[in-house]
């Protein structure tokens, strides 16, 4: 996905909240702004937006000497969602279709996300994301490329929403790579924190080996580009994903909740909508 | 009232909206942005945002040749107000205090501003400053200036707001100049605005002379700092004249309802509060 011009007061916001998360000294702060400020100019538009935000919070941890501005907060949201685990569980126990709703579950929790900046709260959006329609919902053909898939590579987002993707992998009953960030940025789900969330129960962890918040192929390890070339089925977790990917064909499907009007517009969707939508196929792009 | 952390990204935000409606050009937008990002490593945490805003709206009018893009706009917003004139005024002749009731519906005026950049609803902000607790009430002190007063400036903020602004020029009984910027800057009120609002038929309207989105005394014209000086009451409309005000001494009122964080903060009110609020007095200063 392209950088919109709406992008650019965005990066200024985040990297405000960022940088008062990272250090408490409000010169430093003014830094931030003032750096960022200078870099818009070098962001075009036809970069995707994580690959921005890499060289934005790149700067940030410069600057503060912070390299996880959002370590308390991830932990502490990780925390919370393992709390709802049991009753997210039984969600899924008494449903009439299991995997569509540990789906809707795993969306529910793409709430916790740092990035966009909107106030959440996890049981209201669990509560609402579970009888919420979706905007695009290609679930038949997810269901039929999953019956197909021998390995799947599920792409995760934040930190804390992992144990919501977590309900969604034991559903799959596939082999689940799960890949997290290289680097600590955002929110972003790593290691450590996919760990605290029991992902390495239900999956192998993999590393994207990136540290923009969004798995950028360009940026991620050959390791990882290699599983990702290799799936069957691809499981694409969150807004800063999706920017990265939307332009990559094959087994990728896309699921988020919108959380802001400029991905919504992309997607030819509403702020606020949530869906389970199917890369463009590798074989519509040998037609065109 | 000094410019804080937040005003950065706001000031992105503020460029890019009116760059956009300045021209239909992305690349002079994306120029906008990129200028005003490069700006922001300028502006001193100790300068007031109307300084700030004056540099930014100074630079888009540069860069996309249009020096009041909000023309259009303006015109309209003040022919929505006329059109609510007499229900206006039926309101302050059915009320019990007539005064307190024109003070109210001036503040109800005070959301028509495009510096913030929120939606608002006209009608709906009549019926709610109406009946809305003040957050700062100096009703008493308002009153017992005005029965003293022998002349009084009332400084305009926004195109729109001065067919609100003329219903309490009409219950002031005194003589009133009424100040208007002295060049376009959003949508503030210029001469060509208040005599389409009829404030010609109801005060004199003088020039601040500034390009300012507030009257920063600096920048306003020697005529109209005379004025202020001389004058027994004044009457200070909107965010923009507190933040270039907030700070001076003297039979000054200000008259707004709060639209962003930052100013709900220096004056230790909510976003969203409606005050009538008199600065520091002038033997204030001299006790301290």
């Amino acid at each position: 996905m392209q950088t919109y011009l709406e992008c650019f007061p965005c990066f200024l916001s985040q990297a405000l909240r960022a940088a008062r998360i990272a250090t408490d000294d409000p010169e430093k702060v003014k830094q931030v702004l003032d750096e960022v400020g200078m870099m818009l100019k070098d962001i075009p538009l036809t970069s995707t937006p994580p690959e921005s935000g890499q060289r934005v919070y790149q700067r940030i941890s410069a600057i503060t000497g912070n390299k996880d501005p959002y370590k308390a907060i991830k932990a502490e949201n990780t925390r919370k969602a393992l709390s709802l685990y049991p009753e997210l569980k039984a969600r899924v126990e008494t449903s009439q279709d299991r995997l569509l709703t540990a789906i809707r579950i795993a969306i529910a929790g793409n709430v916790i996300d740092f990035g966009p900046g909107k106030a959440f709260d996890l049981k209201m959006s669990v509560e609402e994301v579970l009888t919420q329609d979706f905007a695009v919902n290609d679930y038949p053909a997810f269901k039929a490329c999953l019956h197909g898939a021998r390995e799947i590579l599920y792409i995760g987002d934040n930190a804390g929403e992992s144990v919501f993707d977590r309900i969604l992998i034991e559903e799959l009953q596939k082999p689940v790579q799960y890949a997290v960030r290289g680097t600590p940025v955002i929110n972003d789900v790593t290691f450590e924190d996919a760990v605290q969330a029991g992902i390495d129960e239900v999956a192998t962890i993999i590393s994207s080996g990136t540290d923009a918040p969004g798995a950028i192929l360009g940026t991620c390890s050959p390791e990882f580009r290699a599983v990702n070339g290799r799936s069957s089925l691809i499981i694409s977790k969150g807004q800063g994903n999706y920017e990265a990917l939307s332009h990559t064909r094959g087994p990728v499907f896309f699921l988020l909740k919108a959380k802001c009007r400029v991905i919504a517009k992309d997607m030819g969707i509403e702020d606020g909508d949530i869906v389970l939508k199917q890369a463009q196929r590798a074989m519509e792009r040998t037609l065109k």
